[in-house]
């Protein structure tokens, strides 16, 4: 399955891709997409449906984040050793671990705002991973069975917020527009092995990032597995797995996003986000 | 106003605390307290209800979180010079923010699970903001405008986790039962000033910290416009304002939570909390 969720920012109603890839509006069959509503119960319900039965969706109708906002957004920090050592830092021994605002969520073809006071917004494609049963103590042989499905994300970072201002990334990941996902999430059972995807991203059509989450430290098995010995993962939390090495932060002389760049993403499988950078208000 | 949930866990209901010291119960009246449904528009609609109209509860009843989940649960880090001393580091020049798992949310009388293979668990009193009103870049003078109300926080901690694992305090911040909160949510129009605030929190009916929100390092008139310029901040969102010192980190020896241990704590005009320490299963 591919849920994705359609309209105007704000008023999104929840659909899904059928085999024909038209998006069939699932308005009143289904909750929107947000906590349990996004669970691998639910979405064994929805792959249940014939989506034949369902209206088509005009295929340029804005595209909304997938997941209707989340209780949490956590991200794995560091998580492809050239990244760490382009950011200066070692390779960690265990998963680093921050949050995002939720309120940073966005649809993946929104722009970017940069914030005010902002000169360095930086860009990051990383594999996201949605929790789709509560996961608490599990082991890392069970991890997998507790992802309702994986996405494409732009962890989109200011890195004098999240570095120079006193310890603590948060304040760097979180504002509005930091969070492209989607176009959709891709269910778990398409995406039989997470560490063999390539990811890419593109600014102004030049290849900054190309990897391949085979790359990463912590694969999404150790993650899951990881941080359920922390907290309770919820049914919608989602999970941003790090980012691989090309990110302005890294590039000599360092490169920041300014109004009018365009980032271009893909993850295969996942699908594709193009954000036009532009200037807070 | 003070509004507080009630019932079994996992099946609270919304009510308020009537002239009398009473509970109300407002199911079907109001909708449980999350997000939009706890902003000061809402708590607004709640006080012009004629609270004598709905049934009183029996008083016995297990009182949960005063917020039904949340979307966002900010942490203000080492925000009293004393507790930043007896954390062996220095008192911040800007506030310092991270997260709390949502799912660390628990009542303000339920036990504390002291989590598996942890040896650090140490207790936190601290004042809780929870947002009124979208806020983005607000003024200091405004912020308090966007303050929905307030309660007391148990910030309950494991500082193996937080600190010895590898950057960012998430870690050591999530565990379930990690986040007492309550027992009532105080609107803000009942909080004119809430820097000054006695809290306090006893170990075993020994006070441990006794300090006054006059010693914050920054007010949470300032802590709300400095989060408001990197994040949207949302109805429903809670932040946690630090805690003083007396935790068992700063003590000499260090001292942890163990199974029996009993903490009560308290803030003046925001009631009192009282849990037993647990192991976990």
């Amino acid at each position: 399955m591919k849920l994705l969720r359609f309209g105007p920012a704000g008023h999104e109603a929840p659909g899904a891709i059928d085999a024909h890839g038209n998006i069939r509006d699932l308005t009143g069959v289904v909750p929107d997409y947000f906590g349990a509503d996004i669970s691998c119960d639910a979405i064994a319900r929805i792959a249940a449906l014939d989506l034949t039965q369902y209206p088509i969706v005009d295929p340029s109708t804005r595209i909304g984040a997938c997941v209707a906002d989340t209780r949490n957004f956590y991200c794995v920090g560091l998580n492809y050793a050239l990244h760490a050592a382009e950011s200066g830092l070692d390779a960690p021994s265990e998963p680093v671990l921050f949050n995002k605002a939720s309120s940073s969520l966005s649809g993946p073809n929104d722009n970017v705002i940069i914030p005010r006071r902002s000169v360095k917004t930086d860009w990051e494609v990383e594999l996201g991973v949605v929790i789709g049963r509560e996961a608490l103590y599990v082991d890392e042989a069970d991890a997998l069975n507790y992802v309702a499905g994986y996405c494409l994300i732009n962890d989109v970072s200011e890195r004098e917020f999240q570095i120079e201002k006193g310890g603590q990334w948060v304040k760097g990941k979180s504002a509005p527009t930091f969070g492209p996902i989607g176009p959709y999430l891709v269910s778990a059972d398409e995406i039989p092995d997470p560490q063999t995807l390539r990811l890419q991203l593109a600014l102004n059509g030049e290849v900054v990032q190309d990897s391949n989450t085979s790359d990463m430290i912590f694969s999404v098995r150790e993650i899951v597995a990881y941080m359920s010995q922390f907290m309770r993962l919820m049914p919608g939390d989602i999970i941003t797995t790090g980012t691989p090495s090309g990110v302005g932060l890294g590039m000599n002389p360092q490169r920041f996003l300014k109004p009018g760049d365009v980032m271009e993403l893909e993850i295969d499988g996942l699908g594709q986000q193009r954000q036009v950078a532009v200037a807070a208000d």
